[in-house]
């Protein structure tokens, strides 16, 4: 195995452990809800959101628990919005990560309630004092992920996407879509770590265009898996979106100069690293690595 | 107009004209989003959390534009979880407020994203500066809303209210139920004066005690009027609880010894305020005005 999937895996599991000690153990006459979060946020995932979280966080020396609590905040807010997603009004999807989605193994109603749930954990894990320290820190991270997965990012671009499903929005308005639905969430991974290591403009900003490059690479790789990759390893049908003629970066620009873009805004997330030379190796590998990706 | 009301009147209209101000406007592709937020936040409730919230920071001294952007917050809160109360898969009610709602007025994945976003909207709220200038305030306020509003509280209180409609829990699981459903956001609300103003842990927990009685007279006498109301007044057809054969309190303790369980809960809320004298003397008469109300 390569350094950086090494230190994937080994995040991958320092998160799923802190996300098991913050889910609540089924007890009690709300037990089904309990069970449904914990079948919903764990065991899947390459937690990519948490890794960015811990590697940003190590440019600044930030104790790791710090780092790993922020990460399972993260991902509690992406896994809530897998779980809606999913959900008959909305994708309809009876599968996620190769098993049955929360609203087919449990109901609709319960899908509902754990992705309230989970959202709700996500911040109350963030203004806990274990987070940080420094209050004035944590109002920050609080902010700066209600910033990312309201209204005007996740929300936002979730509802823009159900949009295109049935109209055509062009170029522009799919980029700006797929920043609000998944690039704000990776940004806040990005900058998170300089929140916490109370970094500079400079600093803080070099991660945000990192994330935005990255979080742009990583949904025109989707994009591409949906038409050209391996069902066997992406766990998915080809052809999806296809079939929704749904307009995506592939439909709008070809295979091929998807790909080259998808290079180039890679090549530019790298270069936003320089300033931390080497120490940033991984995160640079990384975004080389999400492109490059067969699921 | 009595002064309670009056005083209510004031504070709704000032809440209100907040809510609007964090609300976004429809702009963008995502316009659809924002019409439907500010759809389903604004026009409607008697704002009676709000209201608690800003006669509790009264008591404190504390500044009352922090007071009405803490209420905004919690009934944000509030107006999420009757939105995704109301979608097909949860209670599936047509109306709300004497008008369609969320999902019937736009639809389904529409109204799951209102709910996210309106939920994620309260913390940023509560995180932001102009809430307080204490940041450890802020982190407090995000934190105990979070447990409020969490798998703790009003969704592990749901939870138990879907499975109150097939099985048969006893009075004290609905007791339980109740207090998390709906008492805690009324907890909330009473305490998150005493944490503006920084007050003393005695000072918290009378307001706790206060609200916890009051939170369950409130919800006895929405059982009563389930039973007895006036359904030109409350604008729901009577008898609903019945049909659906669901257990309430007063399914269990009948018309008579609810109404005077309500009433004796009711004394202990107003008792647990003889701190603060007079000044209190709103919060006071609104316990009784929440079980002699006839909508």
């Amino acid at each position: 195995m390569g350094e950086l999937s090494e230190a994937m895996h080994e995040c991958a599991s320092r998160v799923e452990r802190m996300m098991s000690l913050l889910l609540p153990h089924p007890s009690g006459a709300e037990a089904r809800l309990y069970e449904a979060m914990r079948y919903s946020a764990l065991g899947g995932g390459k937690r990519l959101r948490p890794f960015i979280v811990s590697q940003s966080a190590g440019l600044f020396g930030v104790d790791p628990r710090c780092a790993i609590r922020v990460g399972a905040a993260v991902e509690f807010i992406h896994s809530y919005s897998l779980v809606h997603d999913d959900l008959p009004g909305m994708d309809n999807s009876d599968l996620r990560r190769g098993k049955p989605s929360c609203h087919t193994a449990f109901d609709e109603a319960t899908a509902i309630l754990v992705g309230d749930a989970l959202q709700t954990l996500a911040f109350s894990v963030l203004a806990a004092e274990e987070t940080h320290a420094d209050a004035f820190v944590r109002c920050q991270l609080v902010a700066e992920l209600a910033r990312a997965a309201g209204h005007a990012g996740m929300c936002g671009g979730q509802m823009i996407d159900m949009r295109a499903e049935t109209e055509e929005l062009g170029i522009g308005a799919i980029t700006r879509m797929q920043n609000m639905k998944t690039g704000r969430l990776f940004s806040f991974s990005a900058v998170s770590g300089a929140v916490l290591g109370r970094a500079s403009r400079r600093h803080y900003q070099a991660l945000q265009t990192y994330a935005q490059e990255l979080g742009l690479a990583f949904q025109i790789t989707d994009d591409l898996l949906d038409v050209t990759g391996d069902p066997e390893l992406t766990g998915k049908p080809q052809g999806q979106d296809q079939q929704a003629s749904k307009e995506t970066f592939v439909s709008i620009l070809g295979v091929d100069r998807a790909r080259s873009q998808a290079r180039i805004l890679c090549e530019q997330a790298a270069k936003a690293l320089e300033l931390w030379g080497d120490s940033a190796h991984l995160l640079r590998e990384l975004a080389y690595d999400v492109i490059d990706r067969e699921a």
